[in-house]
């Protein structure tokens, strides 16, 4: 049998807590979602003001980072048109994201989680997630 | 034009607070969703130990209490076999929830939001919704 | 942090076996499914002659058994006409399963995944995932 | 009436175990699905550490590969802006795979069966789907 480390609910609440601090700051207020390493939900916040469509997004987003321990930006990049992944977006139902805004938790090189962030430009759900991450690694 | 009441994140995080607290004391990890007014997801929190397949159905459980203004144990029995609203379980894709667990966030007369609970038995669902909105209320 | 323990693949390999001798003794070709502890599927056989149909049947019957803990045909009971879980078999886009042949592993009182089997009747498939479990409790 | 050749689920373990070898040759934990002719699956497996958003993908592929006859990295071009099939990669709620490891498995001119693999990069991902065939068309 193998064994899995995999974020708990304390920790998706720092990493959330950790990336609406930042979306505060920079005056984005995003929808921010928590799965574990397998890609299910633990925890999800949409800020007041966050956008309804980007709910799904961000919670797929989460989904995808931590199920392919990938960035999603990284598929942005491999799924351009003429690249090898090219025409990924749409697989597993449209719930592969390839926008920037998804990134796996990683502690010891292993991946534990992911978080996604959407309602922002992609650029800006990325820098919200990293600041999450950022916030989640002070405390292991 | 309309005016509408809507729950906030931080009334999301009371309810949550309040059926987590009854979900520890009865010994049952629960997934706690709570959705605005629309049925749109607000927040959401799968405890430690709650179980995969409880987050949709916590989360449809809020969708149906607060889109259709209505606690899903209604609906449960209003769907049974030749009840007016039998077969109505599988509409909107199955996510229209006639199992226990789901209750419409009233304030004045208005409902501001939808609270869904699933992982224990649907009575345990219905009770932990319930202190929920009680704990809720208390801070309006 | 949480400390998950799930079943590899070679694990997998062993529950299927187990199954497959089972439905050949009784005369049923099956298909077989395992999941791990949070549903995600790890390995799934159709033996020759088992039923198109039960393809997603099996691997939705794993998944519930081991998202929700909880043998499918216990839903099967609780979700009858009148009981409390009526109308649950619609849930998570008809992913949730209520007839038996679905069964959690569980190791040391935890689960580490699930056996779905699909092809007979109920009973057979019971039996069969039965056989599938017994089979792996003996390698541990 | 039409008299159909298809794999059957000894074919099947063949061509996973050919992938499968391949795999841990280039060191990529891989996805691995197998369908008969009509895109149904046959057998899957999740080598440990393949990519849960694999799991789809790697069925997809296969489905695709065998449904239509043609190797999904042919689709990739075909479906690039500009070119003759471009938009089909979100046909099928997107099971219509573009993107390459998805083979036919074709005996005497005649599509048999199909396989699918998912994890690696593209060019792995093909790589150990040839693998596979290769292994199998020993036995034929």
């Amino acid at each position: 049998m193998l064994k899995i480390t995999r974020l708990d609910i304390a920790d998706a609440r720092v990493l959330i807590a950790g990336a609406a601090e930042k979306a505060k700051e920079i005056g984005v207020p995003m929808c921010i979602a928590i799965t574990d390493e397998s890609g299910n939900l633990i925890a999800f916040e949409r800020m007041d003001g966050g956008k309804v469509t980007s709910t799904t997004i961000a919670i797929d987003k989460a989904f995808t980072a931590a199920g392919a321990k990938k960035a999603t930006h990284d598929y942005g990049t491999a799924s351009q048109p003429g690249a090898p992944a090219y025409g990924i977006a749409s697989a597993i139902g449209g719930r592969l994201m390839v926008v920037g805004g998804g990134l796996p938790v990683i502690v010891n090189g292993e991946v534990v989680g992911g978080i996604g962030v959407s309602s922002g430009t992609p650029a800006q759900d990325r820098e919200v997630a990293e600041a999450g991450i950022e916030a989640f690694l002070k405390t292991v």
